[in-house]
């Protein structure tokens, strides 16, 4: 186990109903609020009617930073920074998944910085502050709800990159599992592939003796997998969505399960890539690439391979290699991801070999990606060409 | 699950010379230090005067709170807060295991309290602020680094109860697993009982639907079984103290593990009863307790003693009954106590049935202990005497 620092200041709000307590939560901190969402879908559900007579009660002034993407673009954390200016804004809400929390955390931090935010994402500059921001979850995937990191896509650039600072953790975040019924089903899909691949980038590490972290690692795998399907098939099953929404809070919170290990987090890399020129579904990238990184790299350390294989994919290794245990956990996971509907090749989302080589050069801009196995940009084209 | 709210704001900075962060640790919130520490073995160890050091090089002033007790006793508690009163402390520094950590927390929160602080314990007074405080462990056990919760005995009452409070968590904890090198073997068991005692308080639970918190629970289980002889054997094993070490914490953290499930803490209660009358160590007691305790219960939820035979202890189901397959997981958890070297019975230290009705009273003071199953004054009274 390597040496560790570890905090995670968030408060978690976890249940039916939690959004009552949204008012008060926010109040400590301010009453001139943003509101930051995605396409609409809270407007459909009654949501965002819910939220307004929060904020109504306890007096809040609100402006509204609506139709953040998928990708969240810098253009429109732009526009957020520009408003919190003007309207003097003091607390930041997020209502959505990742991406629109992800928007407000780089809003959040770009308000006290004098140059562009993006400065922030090209490591030109050190993030010093923010402002405090919370959220309301309404999909299950990438834990952005209690952790620091925000992922941002330059369409000028075709670039997709992260930050991660202690300033940028929400102050809280209310996750209320029927929040997440009405999320449809292939987005649900991606939830599930997003979470189990952030905890395959933290397990699949060359860190020695690490035996809890790699348990817990393998508690939220199974968990997942025993819960995706039923929530996939029963949207209102709450008991499913709730295992999954813990799961997938706890499979990306500062980093709690994979303390003293190092992480490799090559795929998402290279999926921020893909889906910086394609602007596919991040989930949608991860499903094709992440079968594939592991069959390019198993061998590295094999023995972690094998105990993926038996403890998560329960692989029976009675007279088998640990070469056929290894790759026989690999294909028990492309095989339930596409059993969950999930795409197993780029080809299935029409992306052909035409830009292969710009995504593997990009991926390597700062340098290798990866540290189960460093990946240089041979490699990282080897993994997308599998992927085709 | 049920529902339920979580933050845990301690900052852990964990490995091997990890005490160097100390001084600039401290000097966030103050520079007029109370150190509090125990029975001496830090000066022996040469921990102290790495700790002064530190203080020095911030120019701090040092006021100090040497002897607090195995069991920490609220008296000591009240010098601590005379001497914050007096020497206007602005920073609690803990230095040691669970006792000095729940001491130093007693002290930070009755400092702004008009009262006295027993008040809170007899759930007189709530806490409103606390005093800031940090720890450096060195005894890997109780979890008090990374919690709210303290537990004070008052020998003039012969009562040992316990509070909670948002405001007692330690700013920072320093955990390096060399600190606790020098720990006695007995301890040491005392220490590998009560992690593992803390995990069974949450993990038999009759809230349903918790599949990822079970396993957590497991987790720490399986880690704390694997590692517990190896640094009882070879106690300058880095490996195996670090895997103790973080167990002990994530045991406790805040309930981090067990969230949205109701925990039990029966066995704590009557164990605190048992040692404010006989002062035995609280590892102890519980090692004496939690095997009876399980005897007792375990009917009412047979499938989670089944669940914990299978996967913790390995148990094979092949051909069993339920109860046979519970009772075995139950004699495991006997048997790995004694194995290690914990006592089995209260005749072991010299405890006879004179004072159990008095310790059965004591313990239902506050009404019926318990969730798993709810405990009456003759249902403690079966405990103790199952465990004489």
């Amino acid at each position: 186990m390597n040496s560790f620092q570890f905090q995670n200041p968030t408060r978690i709000l976890f249940g039916k109903g939690m959004l009552e307590q949204l008012g008060s939560s926010i109040s400590a901190y301010g009453t001139n609020v943003l509101l930051v969402y995605g396409g609409g879908s809270i407007k459909a559900t009654g949501l965002y009617d819910r939220i307004l007579k929060q904020l109504q009660q306890i007096g809040a002034a609100v402006s509204e930073l609506p139709g953040v993407e998928p990708n969240p673009r810098v253009s429109t954390v732009r526009k957020g920074i520009a408003i919190c200016r003007e309207q003097k804004i003091d607390f930041i809400l997020a209502v959505g998944g990742g991406s629109v929390i992800d928007a407000a955390k780089a809003i959040a931090v770009g308000v006290p910085y004098e140059g562009d935010v993006w400065d922030f994402f090209m490591r030109k500059a050190a993030i010093q502050g923010a402002l405090p921001l919370g959220s309301v979850l309404t999909l299950s995937a990438t834990g952005s709800e209690m952790n620091g990191s925000s992922v941002i896509t330059n369409w000028e650039e075709n670039l997709k990159k992260a930050i991660g600072s202690i300033h940028a953790y929400p102050k809280f975040s209310i996750l209320d599992p029927e929040l997440t019924y009405t999320v449809p089903a292939n987005q649900t899909v991606n939830g599930i592939v997003d979470t189990m691949s952030h905890v395959f980038e933290q397990y699949f590490s060359q860190t020695a003796d690490t035996p809890l972290q790699e348990r817990l690692c393998e508690s939220i795998l199974q968990t997942v997998v025993e819960n995706g399907e039923k929530a996939i098939h029963t949207p209102d099953d709450y008991a499913a969505r709730a295992n999954l929404m813990l799961s997938a809070t706890y499979a990306l919170n500062g980093g709690m399960i994979s303390v003293g290990m190092q992480n490799d987090w090559a795929t998402h890399m290279i999926e921020h890539e893909v889906s910086a020129i394609y602007d596919i579904a991040h989930g949608e990238g991860l499903a094709i690439l992440f079968p594939n990184w592991m069959r390019y790299v198993y061998r590295e350390r094999i023995d972690r391979f094998v105990q993926f294989a038996v403890r998560v994919w329960h692989i029976d290794p009675t007279g088998k290699s640990e070469e056929e245990i290894a790759l026989a956990g690999i294909q028990a996971t492309r095989d339930y991801f596409t059993k969950i509907g999930a795409p197993s090749r780029l080809s299935d989302r029409n992306i052909d070999a035409k830009e292969v080589g710009r995504m593997a050069k990009e991926t390597v801009r700062f340098g290798p990606v990866g540290s189960f196995k460093k990946l240089h940009e041979d490699d990282v084209r080897s993994i997308l060409e599998l992927s085709l």
